[in-house]
């Protein structure tokens, strides 16, 4: 049996299913604890693998995680866009409304935006990064015809800083509204903590359609 | 001589010029390298002290790294303020070219805004975060009055979600404009990638912009 095993795991229909065993496994500890508390020693516990085992499949942790982050953007970028599509009132509200509920109904995806620039691109070969920004593009690809339809007053590079805002945001405000059970302790007992306490979905989608009225004002004017 | 320096370094004083000198230690290293490759060994070694005796002044690196960025707070919220209150035609161009301005000048700063939700927050004492974030409170209010002042349509509310719009922005543009020198190289060589290119300044200039002047027409309308 093992020697079966081994041999079915070189062929690439093995290759591959170890590979979303892996990332099942990283998907499912990352959510649970947030992605900076998981290890690849934790993944590599919770699929049954030896470490040395899995650098076949994955050459570190970022390397995962950023499959994890092209796996979100595939999974938002088709929903985002047809919601857009599908509004009855196409507005700066209604769209900045739906980036904002697309955003926060996937948790992990706003984790892991977050952790995309400092740390993931960073430690993963040149190749894993141009291969995760071909994914990106493609979400663009995906959100812009969507939104440029909805508001047909904006430009292409309106599309670009609308999704660099809403994703930049959704990362950084998903990071400051979940600190430690500690921290968010500290938020609510001491009144002149109240500045930090944060509620990503109202907030992010006031500073997003703000940002859609002036720009589509900017392009009417 | 040694005992000497000891007996001073017991006095507040000398506790004061010592934790000083761990402070400029880490500011050179961050600026030179980039916050993440900086270890609370390399500063250890820069400031020529054993790991243990620094441990004495600071728990932990992220400590280090957060009095940098309060450091950085009430740097930038003073010298914001000056500007927005010395603008001629104070209007949403005017007040979000100053954001971008004075916080692209400080690219440590933003380098730290980036760390502080993910990192620098999760890693001290709940004590620290509380004095940490008594100074971002403090920032707040030298700036708010500024922009309201500038901008008397908006509201103390509008003011906090364009300092949490500015300074999210900024710590992941930042990040996101200062790649690894490989992945540099990748994005100007493939124009498929031509996406991924950021020019901080002026994208965190065009959204604050907008975001200003949609703000500005819902509280006017």
């Amino acid at each position: 049996m093992p020697t079966r095993e081994f041999q079915r795991a070189r062929s690439p229909e093995a290759k591959r299913l170890r590979e979303d065993a892996i990332l099942d496994a990283a998907r499912r500890l990352g959510a649970e604890r947030g992605i900076r508390q998981v290890t690849l020693t934790d993944i590599a516990e919770a699929v049954g693998m030896h470490k040395s085992a899995m650098l076949r499949y994955f050459e570190t942790r970022e390397e995962i995680f950023l499959r994890l982050t092209a796996e979100g953007w595939r999974d938002w970028a088709p929903d985002l866009a047809e919601r857009v599509g599908a509004l009855a009132r196409p507005d700066a509200d209604t769209v900045a409304a739906a980036f904002a509920a697309t955003l926060t109904a996937r948790p992990m995806f706003c984790d892991l935006l977050a952790q995309t620039p400092l740390n993931l691109e960073r430690n993963v070969s040149v190749e894993k990064v141009r291969e995760f920004k071909l994914t990106t593009g493609d979400g663009l690809g995906v959100i812009l015809p969507a939104v440029r339809a909805a508001l047909p007053a904006l430009t292409e590079q309106d599309g670009v800083d609308l999704v660099a805002a809403a994703t930049s945001l959704a990362g950084t405000l998903y990071q400051i509204a979940t600190p430690g059970p500690e921290v968010a302790a500290l938020y609510r007992s001491d009144p002149r903590l109240a500045h930090a306490l944060v509620d990503v979905e109202p907030q992010l989608s006031r500073i997003l359609a703000s940002m859609l009225r002036g720009r589509i004002a900017e392009r009417t004017a």
